[in-house]
């Protein structure tokens, strides 16, 4: 009988912001599967080291932000490496940051097998609700709509979609930060958007987002929270 | 000293899916908070129960459905008996179903108490991602944006909503439901958007949305995933 395929997330980046369904799994599964850059370690085993049982053995996939380097070549040799355990009964677990079906490389793992292996996904906590934690800010209420926007969209898709809802989070901000500052100041709404980056992590930094944009290399993980009202309840 | 407020995430319904932080504070906790419906058990406690200490003083803060029942009424009353502990020393912990900032209410004791008093929010995983897991759903990749909807908004809203991103989530179904289903006929979506109700409790069920619409009182607690490309990763 073929092994499972667990989709673990792990959460944002503090480790007791693990689940306990996840601890459960991780604690007796035998070989686990996680993305890592090129060079060093993965943030998703960090967040998950505690519990990986002795012995486990490790599938890594090490991702490059080239994007001449083709991100498909990594999840193919990652998903054959995975289904062989599979095919021979052992279950497998991805560790996933955050949530695993809300971005991040789950997804293309899940695609290339889930119509030949039984899967299983644990979510988790994702940095958009961490982010709101630590910033202190209501995300929405009511009847209000939110929408989850990645920075690399073009200036005038981001427009669109920020005026379109009552509240909104920018995520993957990086070198994109001063099109969507220029977006805000458009629509009036940079006077109340808050700006956190490494949200969960040691370098973790909240500034003022008018002193993030003269950053002249703001970071990849980086998150804008922004509503319409100032604040979700009013 | 005042006491902290902590606004504790218990997640959605399983209670395997609390986190680590989250069973560590309830576990040391003198007074806690929830919300729970007129008549019957709360939610929010029955998820967290197992970790709550004996002899733990309880506020229920008794929220009716009834538009013409007042809801400030009862956070006033709810802010104020929180506050008289907080002003006497002691900690108090909110249960928050999924997260404490993604709607909900623990955002009206939240506006009512974090000026005068120090707040902590410990996020919890939220429906959303609980209802894409149990679909077998990515909600979205890439750049892809998210939209998420609550159903009582007018329909050519929801339309606007809808047209304008890749993903969306739409909550809190209820009677709204065939108002939104034609949405979802009108921009030709409906065939591969994705219905589940009562996700993560007992009387959890995930049907095709062409049956859930013909439903002559389908519930609240109900949500439909969609993908304008059917599947997030295509």
């Amino acid at each position: 009988m073929n092994g499972t395929l667990f989709g673990i997330g792990v959460g944002p980046g503090d480790p007791e912001l693990l689940t306990l369904k996840a601890v459960r799994l991780l604690s007796r599964v035998r070989v686990v599967a996680y993305p890592a850059p090129l060079e060093g370690d993965s943030m998703a085993r960090t967040i998950a080291a505690a519990h990986l049982p002795a012995g486990v053995e490790e599938i890594v996939l090490r991702m490059s932000f080239d994007p001449a380097k083709r991100a498909d070549d990594v999840y193919d040799a990652g998903a054959s490496a995975i289904a062989r355990h599979l095919e021979a009964g052992r279950d497998v677990a991805v560790l996933c940051e955050g949530d695993p079906l809300f971005f991040g490389s789950f997804l293309y793992l899940f695609a290339r097998l889930h119509e030949r292996f039984s899967v299983e996904v644990v979510p988790g906590v994702s940095s958009m609700m961490a982010c709101a934690a630590l910033l202190g800010h209501p995300l929405t209420a009511r009847d209000d709509a939110l929408v989850v926007i990645p920075a690399p969209r073009p200036e005038e898709e981001i427009e669109r979609l920020l005026a379109g809802a009552e509240a909104a989070a920018i995520m993957k901000l990086g070198r994109h930060l001063p099109k969507v500052w220029r977006v805000l100041q458009r629509l009036g709404l940079d006077q109340q958007a808050l700006y956190i980056e490494r949200a969960g992590l040691p370098a973790q930094r909240i500034r003022p987002l008018a002193e993030a944009v003269r950053d002249p290399a703001p970071p990849y993980f980086a998150m804008i929270l922004v509503h319409r009202r100032g604040k979700a309840w009013n």
